[in-house]
């Protein structure tokens, strides 16, 4: 028996889900375990997930199977559309700064069962996280920045990322802006958290003008990363209360707790597949 | 064109899903406007909540032709179901007490529009609540309880709930014990809400309790009546933050903030056909 | 026997409480039912709030004694301060337009006895408030504004509140732009609510903005109104959880509880004499 | 310098605070950084938090200075009370079994700085947390329960908590119940997590007890430990809204998410010496 996770996008259209479970149904006999859709009856998009479980077809793995029998039906009514393996376990490589409260969070998950997947290697531009990540048992390099040789750093991120057949890269409070080139090779594979305020604050001190502010919720928001920083499409939010008597430091205490929270709810739901993206914004099945 | 909401629940079973779309494709040429499906993989149950559109089957409504049309796949799978015309909206009797923070809620929802349902009628024990009832144009009865007549108290309510036609009742801080034979004629069609905390205090003041315990959360859970006594099946719940500085009046309430929304959202979710139940527990379609 | 509420700010200083409860102890014998303070470490500034209940000074109300008697000790820290009498109810006057949420959310707490002020009147720029306004027993004026009567609109509405003695204005949903001089006449006593979104969205249509752009969390704000439209300082802030399937409606529909929630919060720590305002932010004594 | 936190209780009286704030200012020339007060209306009674900065008498630390000069205030008063010194780290000694997740969370909090104390040691009943605990340089001591070996195995842990002058025992999802006679010597000492529902349900398996029931919310209780088991002074408390789509395991994630964050609130407030315990209940100056 193979378990696999069905994600696709078409217009919407009359149907489409009888369409999606007849072929299921006749082609491979299978056993729908979850189906989640969504419409965006403004823009008349279908959107859905439909996790199954089925016999191998004979002779050969189902995902090179279900591309060419699904195709009659994605071409049909234009789907975008992609099957993953459910057992297939992703690979993960997170990338990390000095800040280790979401790297120390992710392992310890990972190691629990939470979060299922493979982490071939961390990265990390100091060598702050190479201990712990070193006690789960996954090699970290090192690659330090300094000022002129960011291409040379990313082009050997990215040849490690591939040697290592990499499918997703999680920035577990990295502190480089990843270039465009970057960004655009892996488009919808970078995971990034970042905080978020009410009203919103720019500039190189949130907390700080937070503070001044004397706001009373602060936020975090996990993403897709794209070229645009930190404004890719929203994969989770969370907020936490504050009061004027939090300093500074309490704030940045408080962003911390939610950054480990919405960061590892995007990581899982990467590695679930419940996540579809479109314009500027996700879908999310749970 | 009509629009209806399709409700079900059967054993979960290969096939099941493709089979009602292909019918309401074949048989109707429906519009799907949204789909929602549940499987209880321990209980290998199945529950789904289809919402569509369609032309009206010549000479009759849709109700009248769907439940002969959709008799052969009902059987079949073994389904119980249920359709609901969107146009249709619900009527619903508002029964209250003394405390009219949540009737004045429902009423203003109802008025802005937020609770698509007719409100005939609303009983009280007591005529505090007539006022308002009356300035949204709504009759007001007062059946007063007193020692010995409750039997005959709610034979009224029942006659005036037939009379009116009535589908749903809503207890709107209701302070009177419905009898057992009320709460079974009314089955699913009673919503309750009462105040709930960690831990769990019983007796007559809660709130009290929940004081001299020092608890950091208040909560409020509306649930549909059953006999056992604030103990059937939850729809919703929420929570509020308290400290040591909230007096027992604070705590009376934060506790009605939460038990106008958690009452208000169970509302409109039965509104809009929202909620299957089944043993003791619901599945909500949002 | 009299209540008061003493509320003030200053340099932080060494001895600065003790001198003031011993103020209040040998002056009026006064039993502190709650006190409460911050200190602003950065700025070095301090900040209380004293509850207390002592015996009416012979042959004058408190507050005029007060002020005499306290002045030497307010100089001495050079002090901002204020006493409210405890039992002397804020004169509130609450503006609205044709969404009347807000509205109903205030009169009904105010009815059930969770605001404690009078509110002599309402003020509208449309007459959609002015049933409800009614029934609850309080006069409503209608003063629409039309292509270049602003001027004229405010200037009835000042001389309505000086008429009134009002001690506080709220804006219960009212969507006119206040004018500057407005503002600066009413300094720190008017409330207002607005929407608020992670990230911020400018511009007439947040609500749709927030829609395209996939947020996971809506929000709201209540805050002083200052010259600077919606940058006051910010009283309370709360958000709730928004997915895929919330249609603009829905978001607006889950805005307005948001709003009724924060604003009726603000309301009642003005009343309550829990606010204290200084640069662009504000210190909540709860 | 010295800073220091007094915490005192004692039945509420005029000229209470008065009389620290004159003492503290007199005896000690010192400057208040911080203070928090908190009366229980009902019972009569007083409780408060003083932060303090002073010069360090001449010749002897703070505390034994102030043991001898605070005593006429506190008999005068009544008062239980206790001066921590804030440079004074606590020692605290994590109990762990086979669920790593809050270990995981304290230690790394403790080596980000988030906890100012000594870990000296951990003490397991089964060695899982052997690797983690000396990787962050803390010695780990497994002390495995059978059948009989309960009284000594209680001894070894005490010995080891005496022997390593431990001043809180944080129950880090430690699934032994403590005798009553260890809970005794360690009153107000231990920190313990548990789930908790509404309702509330009592037996081995409530997160499955909670599915059964379709809860909506699933919550954690941190708290002091008591012979009733679990039924000591809560501290923290939080929830999280499950639907059901959630699994069993999925409401064992969400609940372990819970558990990091009320434990380690409670331990932090705890080294900083912000809970007040009376009654069955807690007073938390933050």
């Amino acid at each position: 028996m193979t378990k696999a996770v069905l994600l696709l996008e078409c217009p919407d259209r009359k149907g489409l889900v009888a369409a999606i479970m007849n072929f299921l149904v006749a082609q491979y006999d299978a056993n729908i375990l979850h189906a989640g859709q969504h419409q965006d009856a403004e823009q008349g998009r279908f959107f859905m997930r439909v996790e199954f479980e089925c016999a191998t077809p004979e002779g050969q793995p189902l995902a090179a199977h279900f591309a060419k029998a699904f195709e009659p039906v994605a071409s049909e009514f234009r789907m975008r559309w992609k099957l993953a393996d459910s057992n297939a376990r992703l690979r993960v490589c997170l990338f990390v700064s000095q800040h280790l409260h979401c790297l120390a969070d992710l392992l310890q998950r990972h190691k629990a069962g939470e979060l299922e997947c493979e982490i071939p290697l961390v990265i990390g531009n100091h060598p702050d996280g190479e201990g712990l990540t070193n006690f789960y048992g996954i090699p970290f390099h090192t690659l330090a920045m300094s000022k002129g040789n960011k291409a040379a750093v990313e082009e050997e991120q990215m040849r490690l990322l591939r040697e290592h057949n990499v499918d997703l890269v999680v920035l577990a409070r990295y502190m480089q802006i990843l270039s465009a080139e970057f960004v655009e090779q892996w488009k919808a594979k970078i995971i990034n958290v970042h905080h978020s305020f009410l009203p919103a604050f720019v500039g190189s001190k949130p907390y700080h003008a937070a503070f001044a502010r004397g706001v009373k919720l602060i936020g975090a928001t996990s993403h897709y990363v794209t070229a645009d920083l930190d404004e890719g499409p929203i994969i989770d939010q969370d907020v936490t209360r504050v009061t004027q008597g939090d300093t500074i430091p309490d704030l940045i205490r408080k962003g911390r707790d939610l950054e480990r929270v919405v960061l590892s709810r995007a990581v899982r739901w990467q590695l679930e597949h419940r996540i579809l993206h479109y314009d500027n914004k996700t879908v999310i099945f749970d």
